[in-house]
């Protein structure tokens, strides 16, 4: 007998068209159908409310998700399965056609990937024939959410780390395997310095960071000759993990090894104390290069702890706190059609009101240099500061190379650089001024009156 | 000029070696360098503690997770690109060959997917030699936490919704694409009844749920208009979404449309009183078979408030709460080494306890057949009840075909119908009870002694 093979859930990158909810496939149809297909919409995504205890935002996930789109298509065998659903069962076949010739071939403006940003403000646009533009909501919102909610937290613990080096550890714990990837490219993007994701360090060029877990101590009759033999496979390169049986007596047994080791590595008990206990063992046994990691539940409270009570820490491993975004794991983002054919379009759900029409923001500085306040205009306006929304795609192409991971990563660090300080307290963040013009409230008046 | 594509963030299925902790890496090479990678490891995964305001889990993930271990490898390309990292630069290069060859060809026993467990329980167990053992770790912890948490999130709101069908409309607030895959599947097992994914609902089988977004409405001169074409689009079959401008006002021109159309959907404002007041509008107007379907941030707490109350709510569709787990959006699930060679294994570190030896799971019933009780004993011992763990794949192979995911998701009803009423509430939830047998007790002291 030849057993069926399980499912693989993983998707082809060339047939991501129906990676969306089935509410965009009507509307596509119903488009296609109601000859409504070449009208052209713009939609904006944004941020409704700022999750708890953030200050700012950090967009991520631009580059991964405007490759995603480009390849956007539904294959013959996915059209072929959605056809034979109860839902289509009395829609005219003809109106599923057009799945199979649709691509993206309109325009996205975008603000550039690690950009700190707010709520209410337009981060990207998107404009195309309605069934086109209607296509990524589900997309855009699934790929840019997320890399956007990692690399916000992820800033918040680079802000605190005080240059001290971090590291992702978080692949284990983010949601599914993938998510992993993600949260590997937005917290380096955010500022750290390396990821123990190995697929995500060779896809994207990040540093790798690793050690061994306890099993590699257990596995040996003693713990000296666990890190006695891997000291021998990676000589000078090699972190021991100190913790498995009694911390101070491992890092004993971590001092003695020859040559000298490059790190040790706290992952359990009260780090603050363990960190320096290790700290005068190794200066002891002549092993002041030796370096002091340390990991276990970390977030940006707790390093900013170890930090400001001066722990003798060399490194942090972050994980769960990181790839979850524990205390704030969602992100109200959303896209939302503002222009139809030129026209204001804009919604009056309660508390989800939108404001019509393309928009642009403009970022005025202070004196010193730092982000003073943000102003939301029409699109067509100009207003004083920096625009941030820049062409990102036209008629379905790139309009230029997307920036690379490590000048997105430097664009970040001058952001966050640029931020007022009274936004880098980690509790009470205080709001960021957000203005709106006088033609946009105009607008958006204009519509409700009708 | 050629612009460089954007990264493609998808991995390759059949190369999915390197989606794992560099420390994984790091330890394999280990043992192939000391010579002791034909030593046989077990390794088992449980959870350690139950997270927050949870009585049970169900266990999830398990189908595509062991699908991708039976696929695992290192492709040329991954190989070479790691070979020249700066930790592998000391490191003799005929060790890292080995990762060429390296498959899975170990044993798996698992708990079958759909079963109610609790903290403290071996979930699965990998017997192999160790490098194939240690390699899974990171991968199966990502690949079952997550579908585990949705699962155990949903059946919560399934044993609250009386019935209600419930369907899946989170892919967009998922973290990352893939976790809505994951997501859909997790929930449907545990008990849902669709998912608006569609790429979710053709791979799997699962019903497609959905309806329009609020830019179908706003994209035409009135919500009647808007209302009318799609209902001519899908005759019988569609949802029609209420809120757009004014929910009563919407719910008038649903009521108006022939034929009638199959449902109404609010999304925002006080859900309790405006499904009371939709009913009303639809009954006196004829509509008395038009469902109402509700939406907006909804958890199960919502959902109990809501069938609590009455209100006149035929299904509802849930997203953010869901796929993040919100309230608890991380597992802490683990995965180690309890025997080698057939000796016991364990760690001492702080909080981190771990009972040695390869283990079984017997769950006792009272008299009504509800569950009373497990008894975590070692894999060579028999106890009173059902043993949970079965053999899935020997050898590397599939033991037999998995069961269809129908299947599983009957065997996740039986389960949660079997549970015992005082797990059942959504609060303050009592601890279930575990025990672990005299002999594994002895194995504990026994190592614990040396």
């Amino acid at each position: 007998m030849n057993p069926q093979p399980p499912v693989c859930l993983w998707p082809d990158p060339r047939a991501l068209g129906p990676i969306t909810d089935l509410y965009e496939l009507t509307m596509i149809v119903g488009y296609f159908a109601a000859g409504m297909a070449d009208r052209r919409g713009s939609f904006e995504l944004f941020v409704r409310k700022m999750p708890p205890n953030r200050a700012y935002l950090v967009f991520a996930g631009l580059e991964p998700a405007v490759g995603d789109v480009l390849r956007l298509a539904f294959s013959p065998e996915q059209i072929a399965a959605i056809r034979r659903w109860p839902l289509f069962e009395r829609t005219d076949p003809a109106h599923l056609d057009a799945l199979a010739a649709l691509r993206f071939e309109g325009d996205i403006w975008s603000v550039p990937e690690g950009t700190v940003v707010f709520p209410g403000e337009t981060l990207l646009r998107v404009t195309a024939p309605l069934p086109q533009a209607q296509w990524l909501e589900t997309y855009l919102v699934a790929a840019l959410a997320y890399p956007t909610l990692v690399a916000s937290k992820a800033a918040r613990m680079v802000t605190v780390a005080g240059g001290r080096p971090l590291y992702e550890f978080g692949l284990r714990r983010g949601h599914g395997p993938h998510a992993g990837l993600l949260a590997a490219r937005a917290s380096y993007l955010a500022g750290f310095d390396g990821t123990s994701n190995v697929e995500a360090a060779r896809l994207l060029g990040i540093p790798a960071s690793g050690t061994m877990a306890h099993s590699w101590v257990q596995s040996f009759p003693s713990e000296f000759q666990a890190f006695a033999t891997f000291a021998q496979v990676f000589p000078e390169t090699a972190t021991l993990l100190v913790d498995t049986y009694d911390t101070l007596e491992g890092v004993r047994h971590a001092a003695a090894i020859r040559p000298q080791v490059q790190a040790i590595r706290i992952d359990s008990g009260d780090l603050d104390d363990l960190s320096r206990r290790a700290r005068a063992i190794l200066d002891q046994c002549g092993r002041t290069d030796v370096k002091i990691m340390v990991s276990g539940d970390l977030d940006e409270l707790r390093i900013a702890q170890l930090v400001g009570a001066g722990a003798p820490v060399d490194g942090f491993g972050v994980g769960t706190e990181l790839v979850t975004s524990r205390d704030a794991p969602a992100l109200g983002m959303v896209y939302k059609l503002v222009e139809l054919d030129g026209q204001g379009r804009f919604k009056l759900s309660p508390g989800k009101r939108t404001y019509p029409m393309a928009k642009q923001v403009f970022r005025r500085r202070d004196a010193a240099g730092r982000f003073a306040g943000d102003h939301v205009t029409r699109a067509d306006e100009t207003a004083e500061g920096e625009p941030l929304l820049v062409p990102v795609v036209r008629n379905g192409q790139l309009v230029a190379p997307l920036p690379s991971l490590d000048r997105v990563r430097a664009h970040c660090r001058q952001q966050l650089a640029s931020l007022p300080d009274r936004l880098l307290g980690l509790d009470a963040p205080p709001a960021y001024p957000i203005s709106y013009s006088v033609a946009l409230e105009a607008d958006a008046r204009r519509l409700m009156t009708r």
